[in-house]
């Protein structure tokens, strides 16, 4: 059986790291679509207007920034999207119980 | 009775193009309005989100940088808003004809 510890990620968990990311993505991808579609919706003056473009920049920079697969990177990512709410916890089902553990006490100090 | 030339702007002559920037830019403000509620009212995709979000960062960098009231500028900010058709015809009521014949050149060029 392949070795693995909180640092090294074993195929499998890679796929499984992999696809939270990708379904913690889609779930805030279209959270934002929704929240733009009812907020853009109702603007009725020009502050709303570059309120909502403050808004997308923001999301967008942040986006843009934190789906990071990189290996060295991905415990921290994952405990962020999780504190956040993106990434539940079934979808870290089948990860090593350290990593899991790992990913637990950091959403409490990110 | 105060001398003017295309050059020189007399004070109603002033009062007369800050006005007509002012209602251009009331009228190019309304309308973005009405545009962002209409089409960020119907995203339905990600794409579609940040195309919205570029779309407003090259309106508000546009529309920052082009209402610009120094006298030495002001006959090719009028010259732009009417050609684009933010500032009427009505709006430069007023103006000696040296100056509303110049901002219909302009309008021709820009």
């Amino acid at each position: 059986m392949e070795q693995v510890t909180e640092n090294r990620w074993s195929t499998q968990e890679k796929t499984i790291a992999k696809a939270a990311l990708s379904a913690a993505q889609q779930r805030e991808l279209e959270s934002l679509i929704k929240v733009v579609r009812e907020t853009a919706g109702q603007v009725t003056s020009i502050d709303e207007v570059w309120h909502l473009h403050d808004f997308l920049s923001a999301r967008r920079f942040d986006i843009d920034g934190k789906y990071d697969d990189r290996e060295d990177e991905i415990l921290f990512v994952l405990a962020k999207l999780k504190k956040d709410g993106w990434v539940l916890s079934e979808d870290l089902a089948g990860l090593e119980s350290a990593k899991i553990s790992k990913i637990t006490a950091l959403t409490r100090v990110l």
